[in-house]
């Protein structure tokens, strides 16, 4: 664990990251009052104000680490957030999970309807990759490696949108622990790694410390998943900012529904040791990743 | 109007081009019986067998008239094929224009379910930036400004998905001809025009012979919506391939219905002879896109 001083100055970190990021965010999204006006104001509801901006401020955390500016990593961090906003919105949807209440708000099609919250998650999709296309802080090269990273975890067959299907096909069956694993590897996994990995990449990794990298951020993402699962159990509507207990409900494959709570937890513990492994094994300074972990698997304590 | 031999040369052009970009979409897209099954079906089922390969065939057109290789040109010409083929999937949602047929078959949404179709539509955005990310026949420079230029047609607030929801804004009113004009620039407009952008782009035009390149796209743009809007009203559902007359039903904002069906004949011909006088300035080998242009003139006479 972190000494007080060094969590401190993740603190500090992270609150002023969030704000770059959301100040960057602003100035890449539609104006408030542009027309479109519905689907301006759709894209504005589901980014902002944000939840905690944990894979742009891993995004950062990563670059920094490996010695990028914070000017080449920007961009990139908002492109992961904006992915991940559009993903919130279409799962969101009717027809996918169904759910009213994100973010302690309405869902985007409760407030907009639903053929706009369908539109501003595809505008907000081609945001993200004009945003890695058009940055001139970083060399045509490392763009359209980034480009291929992220478009990778986010789509099909090995990225986000194949997770989010399996999900859907599994809720009417029964899944054992090797495709719970899978789904989720795809679904959150996926994104979380590329947020990593595409950090390192603006800072010009070793192929070994890029596998090192890859490795903490899916450990990470398992995690993640975990105890976002173990919250939706746990925690009330008003921490969660969600409806909590969804999952069992509809019957969603989890880690405690398959494992129960006990080896739930003991599962994140022990993806928690082998980040923190990864993380020992790269000779940079990797207190603020090293802090990322650990409040994630506190969240789920 | 072309000779009956250059007539003969674009007809042996077209299908060997729609066959190229067939055998190059196939290899793009997820293999059929590869998992997640249903989301890969539905992305194939919306693919192939595909009608006309309007916007892969422009690109090959402009393409090769600026001396670019086939091989430089084939994944961007499938990118804005796959671009397109995600905004039919979902305009084609209950939510949005709720239709049922398309191509002559039931709409991906009423085969896959809507959830599947949404998943489907977002892969194919996704898919469609990642190919030419990936594309090693293509420095990275022209991938980055060609990715920038699909998206930009692709999105907000100067792409197709302005144009969508512009035009799901303007159905429950009265729209004039400025409005008009600016929902259909965007909605199909800009995709069609940046088809003819990223062809010239890989040729490595001029500056004066692109912007000309642009000129002829977005009239041939403007000509192609105003003949989809007079086959509406005009054509069966056996020709048409999806429903006929769901324009006025739905109280879209069309050619037809704004200036009345013989100024709208008089407009398309119009837009036919500007975008002509584009071409005829071009000191290239223009045949092709002539053809194009007189093939979208008579299928709305």
């Amino acid at each position: 664990m972190l000494s007080s001083v060094e969590l401190s100055d993740f603190k500090q970190f992270a609150a002023e990251a969030r704000a770059a990021v959301d100040v960057e965010l602003n100035q890449l999204l539609p104006g408030e009052g542009t027309r479109p006006l519905a689907v301006h104001s759709a894209m504005r509801w589901s980014v902002f104000p944000g939840g905690k901006r944990f894979r742009p401020l891993l995004l950062l955390a990563t670059g920094e680490c490996f010695g990028a500016p914070r000017d080449s990593l920007i961009a990139t961090a908002c492109a992961v957030e904006l992915i991940h906003t559009y993903s919130l919105i279409h799962d969101d949807l009717p027809a996918m999970d169904n759910d009213d209440l994100r973010r302690g708000r309405p869902t985007c099609h409760i407030q907009f309807g639903e053929a706009t919250a369908i539109l501003a998650g595809d505008a907000l999709q081609t945001l993200a990759f004009q945003t890695i296309a058009d940055d001139e802080h970083l060399d045509p090269q490392t763009r359209v490696r980034l480009l291929g990273e992220l478009a990778q975890a986010s789509g099909t067959p090995s990225g986000m949108v194949a997770g989010q299907a399996h999900d859907l096909e599994a809720e009417e069956r029964t899944v054992d622990e090797e495709e719970l694993e899978q789904i989720h590897r795809l679904k959150t996994g996926a994104l979380i790694t590329a947020a990593t990995r595409c950090g390192a990449i603006i800072g010009s990794p070793s192929k070994a410390d890029l596998m090192k990298v890859t490795e903490y951020g899916a450990q990470l993402g398992l995690l993640f998943q975990i105890t976002d699962d173990l919250l939706d159990v746990t925690a009330t509507a008003e921490k969660l900012g969600k409806t909590p207990g969804k999952d069992a409900r509809s019957h969603k494959a989890t880690y405690p529904g398959v494992y129960g709570m006990k080896a739930a937890r003991e599962l994140a513990v022990s993806a928690h040791a082998s980040a923190r492994a990864a993380l020992e094994s790269l000779d940079r300074p990797v207190d603020r990743l090293q802090a990322i972990l650990d409040y994630i698997l506190d969240r789920g304590a």
